[in-house]
């Protein structure tokens, strides 16, 4: 039985996690912990500053955090301190940041940190690496579509296709529309959809002499990044305490 | 029976209407103009200079003519002269150039000049206008893509649905492209795929809360334009001596 | 402000809709109806045995239906007699069951009664209609997609889309997959997708010589079917009291 | 200079075939075989009859075959007596036939023989295969598309695409067409829809907890069989004596 508290608990992705974990066979939601008091599936949310005393008294295997990035680097420290196995989602860390979350987990607790816990999104960003792999002559256009609130283009999940992509094909040059007299030169096209509450999709365009390879990602509900967490959580406990990726977790 | 002689008649574009024309029971191909001599289908292209003489001679009911604009208009004039019908495929006319075209019509023979006489294009366009009338709550987003070598994004078929979309639902600014910072303001996203040898698609997404419709075509080979153009050469005969657009030979 | 009133109130759909009632700034949950006792969003749910007693007592303008047929058909009664006005959901109604619904309200309440209270998926029917009527010389092919639990193919939604073309085309056969030798026929293929979680995309498919159109719709949320019943409670307060369908909600 | 003999060579495909080697710098096109006389772009095409005086006097390096099984068992053994090389882009063969061939080119010529020359539609089937490895908990279902005069289904290519997935996920039941009261079990749903000129389309849907991974390919032309054999050509000269599959020229 893995016991898991959860930070960030009241929150929608907090609510996602408990949510899953307390209806998991094999796991038990031993609490949470946010900015405010309250509950999350019947067990307590403490507050922040509690955290330390919490852990002590709930003895959790692991904590599950998605908060935001000042206060997961203090989550961090503390879960470390108690011998708790991390899984962080939480995005937004400085250079200064990450290093202080190695220095605090490497050596002590085992540690995955992602920027996507999709377990679809991770499978699906190999498969890209192997097309571009194989697909090095062709056209490559990248085309991702997001709901009209979305603040930032291209998403996260977008720019690390990106990285994929220059890692395989060599920086090619990005575009990121096209109007007007244009000619393609090679470049990666970046195209960015952005309208009614689209959860994320993501396409990477292969286009070649009289033919096209697509292949395409489709998330239909945010809960797909809770169940990746959850997912890692299983698999984290009892490993060797280092930093981990979500494909570490999924052996990709 | 149909008499038709085909301007630009070595052409692709030329080569595809002189094969249709040539296999039509109702029609009968009779012969080709161009900058050069040759064959077309059996039949004789001779050199545009002698393009008066020809048409005197063989009394064809139509001309059509993919040629480039200076050219058209000359071909349009003497057309017009030995009363011969007109299908016009040519772009880029100036307004001077159009207006030269309109007095050597109106009045004088029946003319349908359109830029994309793909008949799926104008019925797309058609449910493009349905569309935007339901949906003017709803964000728009307009994808389409071309081959590598097209040297202008937007598509002029691209414009023209940006145009019906000006029309239904009142000027939302256009935006061809978006990365970093951005947020959704009722604009119609715009955006240009270029790979491979795509013959032309294009989309138009409309995203509303939690639901989404899209009114999509394809074109898998550039025989469309040539077939739409014979069906209008099919339906001028006979007409009022002015000029159509191709949704009149259509009835949309 | 509009007085609602939810049967079927404890269910998934009966959520959803108490939701989008309880935040509408015009519109106020008086309560809910189901089989058990409980609470909605604040508001007493109370057994449908005393829904009579009930409605007397919360004097509602609308009771938004989504349970089963037999049920459906005693809120139905019920309702008409105290003079509130009706939305439907509930399908799967016998002949007979729809006779006596209509003899309940025809000349008593204005009810409005779908399969599908989706504004898109209305939308869409229209947009699939108008192409068919365009396109009646290609190739249709209907294909849907849903989650691995639903237990019938095609979808209702899809059934439907077959009315339409039915309608517009002229009965053409169907063909609910193909393997081994076939040849088409003009028939229209009909494709059922299941798998995941998908929540409901449709898909028509005209094909013609070297084009295709297609006209599309996804949902992305259950929430959809609520959003357009709440809609249409809003419409109906003070209609002529007959039956209407989604389409007269949304003037199509 | 690979010197290239086409047999077929006035059909379609060796047409193609024809047009490519002629425009490639680094071939020659020195004749065709069919079962009459012509010519392909400048050189001989010869009665099947004459072949092997035919090969004797042209000495090419390689012969492309597309025609039909029983005439290509005859032009393998003569082009292997004859010490040319093989393409063999012909399908149907028989057991037999297939053994016939083996032990002509075994120890004697290389021969590449493949039932898809597409590049693209090669690795396609490589990224399928890497999916079903990574996907074996999502349902798959595999929709193909092509034109309307298409004689069997499902295509050949997904015939291929479903022993790849049996290969990786060990035999699932195959559903071609759902209807009625369906219940998903596990297997596989097959669809082939037809339509219009669809050239070829087939995509391989893994559907998961509310997210889908999809693998498409779309061919634009014919020409992209052709491609893959001129280039398949240009590989096989002064391999092993062996059969390959495109696969090795590809090195996937």
């Amino acid at each position: 039985m893995v016991k898991v508290v959860v930070s960030g608990a009241l929150g929608r992705m907090g609510t996602n996690i408990g949510r899953i974990v307390d209806e998991a066979a094999d796991m038990e939601l031993v609490g949470g912990i946010d900015i405010q008091e309250g509950t999350l599936f019947g067990t307590e949310v403490v507050l922040a500053e509690r955290m330390d005393a919490f852990l002590k008294e709930k003895k959790p295997d692991v904590l599950i955090d998605f908060t935001v990035a000042a206060a997961a680097v203090e989550n961090i420290k503390v879960a470390a301190e108690n011998n708790v196995a991390l899984i962080v989602g939480t995005t937004g860390f400085s250079p200064e940041q990450r290093a202080t979350i190695a220095s605090a987990v490497e050596g002590t607790v085992p540690a995955v940190i992602s920027s996507n816990f999709s377990v679809g999104v991770n499978i699906f960003w190999k498969l890209v690496r192997e097309a571009a792999r194989e697909l090095g002559d062709y056209d490559v256009e990248v085309t991702e579509a997001h709901h009209r609130y979305k603040k930032d283009a291209p998403s996260g999940t977008a720019k690390t296709i990106l990285d994929i992509l220059d890692q395989e094909l060599g920086g090619r040059e990005k575009v990121y529309g096209r109007v007007g007299e244009t000619e393609r030169k090679g470049e990666i096209g970046v195209h960015a959809i952005r309208g009614g509450d689209i959860v994320g999709d993501h396409s990477v365009l292969f286009a070649g002499n009289f033919e096209c390879i697509e292949v395409s990602h489709r998330a239909y509900d945010r809960a797909v990044f809770a169940q990746g967490a959850v997912r890692a959580a299983r698999w984290v406990v009892g490993r060797e305490p280092r930093i981990y990726g979500m494909q570490d977790v999924l052996g990709l």
